[in-house]
């Protein structure tokens, strides 16, 4: 389970450490427990008809791949969602090639966070399933519903016909985050883009608006997952204050 | 230079790769520079009075103990300025007990990017001459006044006698981030904790008020440099609001 083309073959992925096995025991995607012996108490109660196979540290080295020192892992059923699903709500996260599997984790830990309804991995995204994903998600993973999609310009698309106005992160963009109030209070699917390139400029051209967050000092830029807490929380903050 | 005791000693540090050189000889801290035979095209141009030194990949490679694939480094003076010239301006951003440097070269490159006056790494602290923190700081370490300090309490006694507030950070807060805006018009010195254990309770209790940012979702936290983000971006917009 520790390569990607075996998750994605079997739609089954592995959810490792005690936090990660009890939100995905909540997430109801759990076909299997499997624990080295003598680390059973690290786990919760489970429901009675959940098999809980114990492995030695050899089997379970070679299931995952990693050190696990918590020695507990959940074999889970994927759990993305359909993109109708995902486009409800007053506003979602797009990440457009995001490819760092802690920058992914971590945008779907903020929009959980901020009151998102949803994340899309679009486009050449890193693997939700990835277990730096899923950690960098600090269990948001298990129960924001997200939709991974191969094309981003069809995502675009069908967030504007499910009625949100697209708005792309963009160092030059044509509207200042700080005066976006009146737009922000619209449904919005927040578009962001790789961490190394940023938003293909096609992709932002798809957009309905280009919105920069202001960057004073000498610094260039915000790296992806700060830039998206911003926006994300400027959503969260309008939407509060519009009650 | 790879240890931080020889730093500390020399009170010199190694700046990695060209765009570091960039910002350190834009920061006037420069001592050296040291490249490999044929690299020396990825430098800028130098003063005429600073020597520029070739090294082999052996010599370079004892000096930094990581891989340099830019080939290009340069030897600096320490550049961390006295807590009474960090404490100055409409907001700072003190990190208490920060731990990971990457997570302190992002509060770095935040607090720069939103326009805070400075930052001050306090307590068990990070180096901020970790190649690491330099590298996520983006630059923002070579031009923002960072203050390193070894106690949290003189600094907060020390920020608020210069006449500001400190806002701790904290899940549980007595101020709402939403609500705050009034407070934020004031100068304002973010106190952020720890990134496992979140700020000591012996420290926020001496801050001014504690906020919290609104979690919605079932999230249980931000990350540090998220949030981070989102509150040094809060003082950024209302001090924008309000001119």
């Amino acid at each position: 389970m520790s390569r990607r083309s075996e998750r994605s073959e079997r739609r089954l992925f592995l959810a490792e450490g005690r936090n990660a096995v009890v939100a995905a025991l909540t997430a109801g995607v759990v076909v299997e427990v499997l624990a080295l012996p003598g680390r059973e108490h690290l786990l919760p109660d489970l429901p009675e008809n959940l098999p809980l196979t114990l492995v030695d540290q050899r089997a379970l080295t070679a299931l995952t791949d990693t050190v696990t020192p918590a020695g507990v892992v959940a074999l889970c059923r994927f759990l993305d969602v359909p993109l109708e699903q995902a486009l409800t709500g007053p506003f979602v996260a797009i990440c457009a090639d995001v490819a760092d599997p802690g920058n992914a984790g971590t945008v779907i830990r903020c929009a959980d966070a901020a009151g998102a309804s949803s994340v899309v991995l679009a486009g050449n995204a890193v693997d939700l399933y990835n277990p730096k994903t899923l950690r960098a998600s600090a269990g948001s993973a298990f129960h924001l519903p997200v939709h991974v999609a191969a094309e981003v310009p069809a995502v675009i698309a069908a967030a504007q016909a499910a009625g949100f106005q697209v708005l792309a992160t963009q160092a030059a963009g044509d509207v200042d985050l700080f005066a976006a109030d009146d737009l922000l209070a619209r449904p919005t699917a927040w578009l962001f883009g790789n961490e190394a390139h940023g938003l293909a400029p096609e992709h932002a051209a798809l957009a309905d608006h280009r919105v920069s967050i202001p960057i004073h000092g000498r610094a260039e830029s915000l790296n992806l997952a700060t830039a998206a807490a911003v926006c994300l929380y400027a959503s969260a903050r309008v939407r509060h204050a519009r009650g």
